[in-house]
């Protein structure tokens, strides 16, 4: 996409065909633009095997498969046979007879006159014996044109003459004495069919894509921000700033910026994007069509695994760009996730392979406010599989709130070769830092909200509210506040986290915070709540090693959730309010005169909200309206 | 599958259409057998729109999406308008012509003509507006045909009165007084269409498929093992004996009982399988395909996607199976598990919902035996989501042997509404537990292995070497027996843990050990190293709450990986027995003489690792072929 000069082979095998991912890939064609995209040839190689056993399309009636191929969209040109030279020569035509018909769509296209409708770009069924040239037979089996060829054909040549005579055989079938002279090199001839080095399939950029990266043209991130007067005050969607944002970074880099979503980026609140680009689609588009053009540039297509691809494709060839997707479903993708994780974890090792655009994720319609889904639409999944990775690649930012948002994501649009997952809601969210405290917060990772608590740093408070992720810090907020208002001889401390791999200690992550750090925002020995966003586990985890972890209490997703209110969801992962007070009167090292009435109070608002929810379909207006008292309580 | 009478009716969205995962899944007619299974009816209902957009299939045309199912082997019926009442009666007959098309060919397989080929069986594609009969339009922009009508197409009925007249006017163009008698009940006319309750879908048992399970015929797993008269000494392929264990399952249960396997049946080393059944196939086979045919029960697809699809569809209806892959694959197909575990897990909450045979799993070709693949490979991903699950569903078991391994199928397969992760490695591994200790190993999750250390008992160890996965298991003996070989006054306790769940608290989980048995095992201030087999946090997050966690120091996978030897994993990733050494000695409580010396020795032999294999491309010959030795080492 946006290469329009370059053409890429893939070869498909029939095994690797038979996977749902790539079968869902072959559309990708439907919004592939020949004036300014370049082009994919696919050659589906049709041996007719995968390990054990024979594959589907090997083994369907072939004007099946050239029906199927049609019916994708493709010219099928179809070489088979297994005689030498002639298979060469018509592959070579194939190949010729492709190359023209791509460029004559794009050229075509090129011209000037306007594209409505998507071409029929050519593909390839290469059909030839698996193992072909191989040992044809071993011990009396036939191996060539079998799955028994996949692996090693010749399994015994160490201890068996006759499978040893056999592999003598076999590699003298390829006429060394004509390819190498008798130092070992090779022979004129061959060297002679090696193209220049400019042609060369390493002395492709686009194979090392880091060297043709360009730093965005970014905007100035804090032109985008919210005006915070007071904290927690003001309901913003967040990721609808991000979505402003997207937009000018669309409007700087046409050609080198893209945003990939399945199908949401309204209802993720990104559409600011379509004031500047339509969604890209070369399909039939019709008059009551809007955003959605051959000329547009957002990918929507229904498919986490088209998108997560297509991005994979576009950061490794250089250029920038962001999936988008709701929480739950980025579990659909994520084994392409670990791999690509795993990519630019050895990419990183080789001192030739320039880094590339980092692979940008934002979760959002996250478990805790998918309002009119459930239950499916509930899991925090991919924060459990990211933090896994080295520390060298993998990033998990939780912003609390529009600000932080802006800052996270202005630093991982500048990033390269990590893959950054960033995690808010899409719902309106109360706002809690002014841009330049949010700057500061995000680029320290985790910091104590002195306005949010009562503990004035003197000495150390008697609980540690710790917090990661917009609505669980709303909740712990709004805690602490409960509890300066009942038990205001408590010293309570709130401190939030941006960065999650701030929490893990410095040997083991780039980003882990220092020793002093850490033990001046958790101390070395205060009881901390910690509501978190995910599953606990994964805090436990993280906070491996540093002093005294079984004081931390994580409270999270609990995998407890339906269609439900949104504060009843915190209700029924006992991450609310009330339960967070609650655990802090259990875990403070003395007991305030008023402890147990607040007990009786919190469970007494607990059993009030079930009543409400089930009355009147949606939260207590003292809950649903709340905010944080610009005055802090005096007693 | 193996469900003859039943006609399944699938109604698929152009939306959902454009998954990869659902595009995969139209090949299930290529393993289809109309002699001994159903039959399902595909709607592929095309309005066009998704979201916020038009579709790929909605907007092709429509000769292409014609032909596209045509090559994948369907017959295709399409119906097509928005004329009313027509469009019931061309949709009627579309269907009755699918049913009569469905049993003709089901009575031609079953009349005793044996079936070469996949027949053609029908789909339909039904196009009819989106949003047909809602408000067409709405603030004079066209709602009826587009995406606009996809969730609530009338926003403002409580505020606006025009919204809330064309809502009116839409619920009365169903004409609810031919509907509804004045009491508000459906009248006579309603109730006529009603089927009897006896062809109610809810009276389908297949729909509550639990009603429908019996338990499988199992043989006595105790016949198939492994005799072991002195641990650490024999190797053994586990997995083999667990697939002659699953062909006797097989056998007995011919119609409610198969594996699912992505190709690897054989790789996995579960062929015992094609003694009894081959693999099943409705494509053409041809003389040199070895156990593959019609008849076959083994479902072999280079899809995770449908081989985990498959077997839901299974379990559903009360029937047993086994999904089998390599480890690192798991990932692909993650996300089902997760929606699966959802579904059990909201489905034990409803009481008329009878349980189902559970979702059996099992991991093999591990992370840390993938000798001739690597990185891409070697991922515990599975563990680590399967964990967060409800305790009332989540179940993981890593048994290190033979033994073990068929005490764990055993109860995995007599299981109802679990999900069964089981992960061992599939390459020759030492035995440890003769049959009766393994069934009561695996009855208590988790045991003192008294012949492995030099604890006596009277007192507390020095240090705990615990271990959990087979492969790591291995380097925890090892570990010991170095240690008493070098440093006899240390007092070395090894913990193995073959049920994961035992670790966490039994208030979070059924599984959980009781307090008592964890500080038997573990102490409550003895420093553990804990060897295992998934990534190190997983285990971090489960002992959460036991005593002491900090003392836990847990060695894993750390993504440290590639193509190597089998012990050249446990190096690179610090989980080899050296390094556990080199732990043990940094976490005893006290230093006996000869300490310093063995670090040097541990660091030594590290170094001619590295060496050896570089030059031999394999282990070095004391490691490759250590074995336990029969009598403790006296000194």
């Amino acid at each position: 996409m946006d290469n329009p000069d370059l053409l890429a082979v893939a070869v498909v095998g029939d095994g690797e065909a038979e996977t749902g991912p790539l079968e869902g890939s072959w559309k990708g064609i439907s919004f592939l633009n020949p004036a300014r995209d370049g082009a994919v040839l696919p050659v589906l190689h049709l041996n007719g095997a995968k390990i054990a056993g024979p594959t589907v399309l090997g083994r369907k009636p072939a004007d099946e498969v050239r029906s199927l191929f049609e019916g994708h969209g493709y010219e099928v040109i179809e070489v088979s046979g297994d005689d030498l030279p002639g298979m060469h020569h018509r592959f070579a035509g194939a190949l010729g007879h492709a190359y023209r018909t791509i460029t004559g769509i794009q050229e075509s296209a090129r011209s000037g006159r306007k594209y409505h409708r998507r071409p029929r770009w050519p593909m390839i069924i290469l059909r030839s014996p698996k193992g072909w040239t191989g040992p044809s037979e071993v011990d009396g089996v036939k191996v060539t044109g079998t799955w028994r060829s996949h692996q090693v054909p010749l399994a015994g040549v160490r201890e068996n003459p006759e499978h040893l005579q056999l592999l003598e055989n076999w590699l003298r079938s390829y006429r060394p004495e004509e390819l190498f002279n008798e130092g070992g090199f090779p022979t004129d001839l061959v060297l002679a069919a090696n193209p220049p080095r400019s042609l060369q399939l390493s002395a492709s950029a686009h194979a090392n894509g880091g060297r043709l990266t360009r730093d965005l043209d970014l905007p100035d991130f804090r032109s985008f921000a919210v005006t915070v007067t007071h904290p927690g005050t003001e309901l913003v969607e967040s990721t609808r700033r991000f979505g402003d944002l997207l937009a000018e970074v669309y409007q700087r880099n046409p050609q080198t910026f893209r945003l990939f979503c399945p199908d949401e980026t309204n209802s993720n609140r990104l559409g600011s994007v379509f004031d500047v680009s339509d969604r890209a689609f070369m399909e039939r588009v019709t008059p009551d069509d809007v955003k959605i053009s051959s000329t547009g540039r957002v990918m929507e297509v229904l498919s986490e695994h088209s998108c997560h691809g297509w991005l994979e494709g576009y950061t490794l060839t250089g250029r920038h760009g962001l999936f988008a997707t709701y929480e739950a479903f980025a579990m659909v993708s994520a084994s392409q996730t670990i791999q690509h994780s795993k990519w630019l974890e050895e990419a990183s090792r080789l001192s030739w392979r320039a880094k590339v655009p980092s692979l940008n994720v934002l979760l959002t319609s996250t478990a805790w406010r998918n309002d009119h889904n459930g239950f499916s639409h509930q899991g925090p999944g991919l924060i459990q599989i990211v933090i896994t990775h080295r520390g060298e690649v993998s990033r998990v930012y939780l912003p609390p709130d529009a600000n932080c948002l802006l800052a996270v994501a202005d630093h991982c649009l500048r990033s390269r070769s990590y893959v950054n997952l960033i995690v808010i809601d899409k719902q309106p969210q109360l706002q809690w830092l002014p841009i330049d405290q949010a700057i500061e917060h995000c680029a320290r990772g985790a910091s104590i909200w002195t306005w949010a608590g009562n503990d004035d740093g003197s000495r150390e408070p008697d609980i540690v509210l710790a917090c990661a992720g917009d609505v669980v810090t709303m909740e712990t907020v709004a805690a602490a506040q409960i509890l300066q208002e009942h038990l205001p001889q408590l010293q309570v401390r709130v401190v939030n986290v941006v960065d999650l791999m701030a929490l893990i200690r410095p040997k083991d992550h780039p980003h882990g915070m220092s020793e002093v750090l850490f033990s001046e925002l958790f101390t070395d020995s205060v009881n901390v709540i910690f509501a978190f966003h995910g599953f606990p586990g994964a805090v436990h985890q993280l906070i491996h090693g540093r002093p005294n972890t079984d004081r931390f209490h994580v409270r999270g997703f609990i995998e407890q959730g339906t269609t439900t209110t949104p504060f009843d969801m915190t209700v029924k992962n006992r991450v609310s309010r009330f339960h967070l007070v609650m655990d802090a009167i259990h875990n403070s090292p003395h007991t305030p005169r008023g402890s147990a009435d607040l007990l009786t109070w919190c469970a007494r608002r607990l059993h009030e909200h079930e009543g409400y929810i089930i009355e009147h379909l949606e939260d207590l207006p003292d809950i649903k309206n709340w905010t944080l008292s610009p005055q802090p309580p005096t007693h």
